[in-house]
C-alpha cells in the first residue's frame, strides 16, 4: 500500500513530539537525577526508537536540518520537505506544551527557574561559551550528525538495518560533548518548541539554533557526497 | 512445531518475572549505587533481553497494557489475551516475592523504609507530582511505548530483527524521564506485583497504574494505525 | 574449513581472559571513577564483544555454568565440555595475573585493600547480605542468564544475529542489580581466577560461586526447554 | 561504482576527525559533567557510528594500529596503508585544532590547566601508574581491541552487520577500565593530534602511545589467526 504525504507528515509530527518530550523532558524533569549522561542517552534513544517506529513511513527526519540536507542532496522533493518541516515544528511545540503541563504538576517547578530544556549560550547557559564557540559547535556537530545519517542510509551501505542504532547513538555522543556549550540543538524544531514557552534569551538566541544546524546539515551532506560512491 | 497457548503463557510468566525482578530489583537492591540512570537501563534491558529470549514464542508482551493494545488492533484473540494477562500478573507477583526474600538478606532492609519498587505519586513518591501530572505521564508515555512497539514490529517494517533493541531502549528512555514522577509503570503487572507486598499508598494508588497504561496503550495503537500502511 | 577442538579451546581461553580482565579490571582499576553502573557495562560489553569475536568458532561460552547447561541440554559433547571448562578457568587465571601486574603499577594499590574483583558475601562484601540471599541470587540470576542464552540462540529464533547483543546486555542488567550482593559471579571461572590471588574469604566463599551458577544454569536450561518449540 | 583510494583516504580523515573531536571533546569540554563513564561511551560511540557511516567505503580503520594490523594479516596493501595512516593523523590534528578553538570559547579554559585530552602516565596522569603498567595496558588492550575487530569482521563470521556495534562498544569497555591509567590511546593518531597542541609531557610520553598500540595491534592479529578458520 502507498503511504500518503499526510501519513508521512503525521509520522514526522509524532516523531518530533517524542524527541522533544523525551529529550527536553529528561533535562527538565529528571536532569538533577540522571545528569548530563542520562540526558544524552534520552535524546539519542528517542531518535533510535523513532527510526524503528516511523522510519519505514517517513524516513524519520524529525529535524528540519535533516530534511533540508536531504533536499540539497536530492533525496526529497521540495513539496514534501515543506510538509515535513511544518509537521516537525508543530510536533515540537505540542511536546513543549505537554512537558510544561507535566512539569507544573510539581509544586516547586517554575518556568523561570527550571526552564523547558531550551538552548542557549553565554550567560544564559551552563559553562558560558562565546557565541563563536556555540555557533561553531552547532555547525560542526550537525555536519557530523548528517555524515552519519547519509552514510548509514547510503544505497551502497549493506548494513542499513543498523542505521537507526548508529544515528540514534550519534545524537547521544554529540550530547555527551555539547550539553555544557549550548544544551545541544543540531535541530531547529527541538529549539523552537521550548523557546516559544521560555521566551527571553531562548528567543533572542534562537537564530543560532536555526542557522547553525541548517548550515551544518548542508555541509554534512556535501562531505558525504565527497567520499561515498552511491 | 506448533507452540501451545500454555507454552506462550509460561513464556509470558517468565518474561514478566524477569522484568519485575530486574527492574524493581535494581531500585530496591542497587538504587543507591547505580542511580536513576542505572535503574532506567535495568528496566529497558530486561525487556530488550526478553524480546530475544521469548519473543519468538509469545511475542514478549510481558505487560497487560501491550496485550490489550494488541487486542484492540486485532493482533491477538480475546482468549489468548486473557491467558497472557493472568500469566503476566502471576509472574510479577512471583518476582516481587523472590525480590522480597533476597532483600531481607540484608540486615538493614525493611519493607516500610526501602519498599519493593512500587509505583506512586504525590507525597508517596520522589518529587511529589500531582495526580493529574502522574496520570498524564502514564497515559502519554505508555502511548509512546506502544507507538514504538507497533511501529517496530509492523509488517511493513523491514527491520524487524532490531525491534527488540528499539522496544527495550524505549523503556529505558521513558524511565530516564519519568522515575521522579511515578517511578514509571506503563505496565499494570509491574505495579501490581510490588503493591501487593508493599500495601498502603501502593495499593490505594494502584488504579492510576492500571488505568493510565491501559488507556495510553490503546491510544498508542490508534496513533500507529493512523500513520502506518500495514 | 573445519574448526578443531584446540582452536575452540583457545578461543574460549581468550574470551574468558577478556571477560575477567575487562570486568574485574573495571572494578579494581576504575571502580572509584565509573561506579557500579560502569562496572556493569564493562562485564556486559566484554561478553557482547566476545560473542561477535569468537562466537562463530566456539559459541563463546566463556563460562563453565553455560557449558554445563549446554551439556545438560544436549548441545555439546562431554569431551568438548571438558576442554572448554579447563580453557575457561585457565583464561580467568591468566587474566587475574595480568590484572594484578597492572594494578601494582599504581603505588597506592595493595591486594589486601583493593582486592582483585573477587566475589564474596556477608562481612566480606559491600552491603553484607546473608549466605541464603547470596546463594539465591546466584542461582536465580544465572537461571535468567541461561534463559536469555538458550532463547536468543534457539533454532526456532529468527533473530540469531542479535543474540550477542541480548546476551551481553543481560549480563549488564544482572550486574546492575547484583553487585551490592555478591559482586556477581554467575560464572565459576570469573570467580576462581581472582580468588586464587586474593585468598582468604574469596577462597572460603568460592563454593557459593561454583555451586550457585552451575545449579542456576541447569535450571535455566530446563525453563527454556519448557517453553521453546526448538 | 568503484571507490578510489582518495575517497577512502578522505573517509579515513573524516572518521578519525570525528573520533578525536568526540572522544577528546567529551573529556575536555564535558568530563566534569559526564565522568569517565560518559567519556568511555563518547569514544566507543564515535567508532560505532563511523563504522556505519564510512565502513562501506574504507573499512573504517581510523587508527594506524588497526591499519598496520590489517597490513600484517594481508588485508590491505602497503600503498593503501600508507595513505590511510597519513589521512588518520591529519584528521586527528584537524580535530584537535577545532577542539582547541571551541574550548577557548569558555573564559576559564586554559590549555595548561585543562589540556586537550592528551594521553600520559605517571605524574602526568590521573592515578599515576608506572611506565611498565602503562605500556602493558596499551599493548594488552590494543590486542583485545584487534581480536574483536578481526573476529567480528571475519569472513567466517555470519553476523558481520553487527561488527560495528561490537567494535565500537569494545572501545567503550576498554576506556571504562583504562582511563585512570593512561587516558587510553590504543590509537597512535588519537594521541598525536592532542599532543602536538599540548606539548610537554604529552610529547615526551608520545612514543608509548605509538609503540604500545602498534605492538598490541600486531599481536591481536596473530591471536585471531590462531583460532579463526577464515
Amino acid at each position: 500500500m502507498q503511504v500518503s504525504l499526510s501519513q508521512k507528515c503525521f509520522a514526522e509530527f509524532i516523531g518530533t513530539f517524542v524527541l522533544v518530550l523525551i529529550g527536553c523532558g529528561s533535562a527538565v524533569l529528571a536532569g538533577a537525577h540522571v545528569g548530563f549522561l542520562g540526558i544524552a542517552f534520552a535524546f539519542g534513544l528517542s531518535v533510535l526508537t523513532m527510526v524503528y517506529a516511523i522510519g519505514h513511513i517517513s524516513g524519520c527526519h524529525i529535524n528540519p536540518a535533516i530534511t533540508i540536507s536531504m533536499l540539497t542532496t536530492g533525496k526529497i522533493s521540495g513539496k514534501d520537505a515543506g510538509g515535513y518541516i511544518v509537521s516537525q515544528i508543530a510536533g515540537a511545540i505540542a511536546a513543549a506544551a505537554v512537558l510544561y503541563f507535566i512539569a507544573q504538576g510539581r509544586a516547586e517547578y517554575t518556568l523561570a527557574a527550571n526552564g523547558l530544556g531550551q538552548n542557549g549560550y553565554g550567560d544564559a547557559y551552563n559553562d558560558k561559551y562565546s557565541l563563536a564557540a556555540a555557533l561553531t559547535f552547532e555547525i560542526v556537530f550537525t555536519a557530523i550528525f548528517l555524515v552519519v545519517i547519509h552514510g548509514a542510509t547510503s544505497k551502497s551501505n549493506g548494513n542499513g538495518a543498523l542505521a537507526g542504532v548508529a544515528i540514534g547513538l550519534s545524537l547521544t555522543m554529540i550530547h555527551i560533548v555539547g550539553i555544557p556549550i549550548t544544551g545541544v540543538s543540531v535541530n531547529p524544531a527541538r529549539s523552537i518548541g521550548p523557546a516559544l514557552f521560555a521566551g527571553g534569551d531562548a528567543l533572542s538566541h534562537l537564530w543560532v539554533f536555526i542557522v547553525g544546524p541548517i548550515v551544518g546539515g548542508v555541509i554534512g551532506g556535501w562531505i558525504w557526497k565527497m567520499y561515498d560512491k552511491a
